[in-house]
């Protein structure tokens, strides 16, 4: 069966997802960037950057269990670009260079609409006016038997759990503190929608949680 | 110097220091218990519930650390007990039985003023119905050169944190979501008052953090 998956979604301590005032040059958000510390080193994500070597261990398994048998990704808005409102010309196809690392459609989640982007390396960005219900049928009609992967942000991940969407989520919380920015956890009271903390690792760099939906 | 310290607070993933509808029969709030499961088992706990035994290690370390050199405690009203509104009577004397666990003065934050009450083993419990200064001064007064605890609940150490009066706050984070209840952070932004993650010590029962102010 097909899941539903959140996976390496890095958290603060007081529970942000991202820091405030995203823009062009602060992706994450102001502070944010620390939250990615556990995860930048690792292995996968080095190769990604084309570069050699980085850590294996637990933390890079995290990582790459993240992009294992995932058909199909749902984005917020706000992952996909620092730019709110009315697109303002077809200029921004997401922060990640030509060849981003999805290599399967993405659905992103605007009001705006816009015509679908075929990048690079098999991604293909697409653009859903019409809700969080509709983007998670077209990305399961496009993962077919393999899984959807909801990248985030905060609110977009917020949505899908309350709508109890989602079957599974790993978060990595990183020991800092932002004070303000996403949070993850505001007003949605996860034991109620039937999630719980399944597996708790920590590592020398997070605390990682897996915490699934009783069926 | 006297520091004003938290210890040993327990919090959930989701932020929680306590469950919600706190009552006789549920002290921490419904499925609160399951916050403080890293902390029953430690032989300074075990010890103190007249038990032989008990582990060692972190986490029996940072629950002794949290009575080392304590002058004097300041607890929330409900940290005391169950009632809410004026005391019916002087019945009620706290959770803790005829010995309580502090051997020293304890003040206790309250709309509803009422005569201190000693206890056996050194524990006199003062009510304190002028403010959260108010308390902190007559527990640094009592406590001289000592530290004082702040014990919580998470709506009395929010107060502290906003008044920039906490010098150091050890939590742990438990492998559970609570949905509802006491949040720790709710409108505290820690950064902006000047507060940081000094240490983090994952074990296997929680996350330990000790976030301190910058002087």
């Amino acid at each position: 069966m097909s899941k539903v998956r959140v996976a390496s979604f890095s958290i603060s301590v007081d529970g942000f997802g991202a820091g405030p005032n995203q823009s062009l040059k602060e992706p994450m958000g102001v502070g944010g960037m620390g939250l990615h510390q556990w995860a930048f080193g690792t292995r996968t994500l080095q190769k990604m950057f084309g570069r050699d070597g980085g850590a294996t261990g637990v933390d890079d398994d995290f990582i790459q269990r993240g992009f294992e048998n995932i058909g199909a990704w749902i984005l917020g808005r706000n992952m996909f670009g620092p730019i709110r409102g009315a697109w303002p010309d077809e200029q921004w196809k997401g922060w990640w260079g030509d060849t981003p690392p999805y290599h399967c459609d993405v659905f992103v989640l605007t009001h705006h609409a816009r015509a679908s982007i075929p990048m690079e390396g098999g991604t293909t960005f697409h653009f859903v006016s019409d809700g969080i219900h509709a983007a998670l049928d077209r990305a399961k009609a496009a993962a077919s038997e393999k899984d959807i992967r909801i990248g985030g942000g905060a609110a977009t991940i917020r949505q899908y759990l309350q709508a109890k969407l989602i079957d599974e989520m790993h978060i990595a919380e990183s020991p800092l503190l932002l004070g303000t920015g996403e949070p993850l956890f505001a007003g949605v009271n996860l034991p109620e929608l039937g999630y719980s903390v399944a597996k708790r690792v920590p590592t020398e760099a997070a605390t990682h949680y897996l915490i699934t939906k009783d069926h």
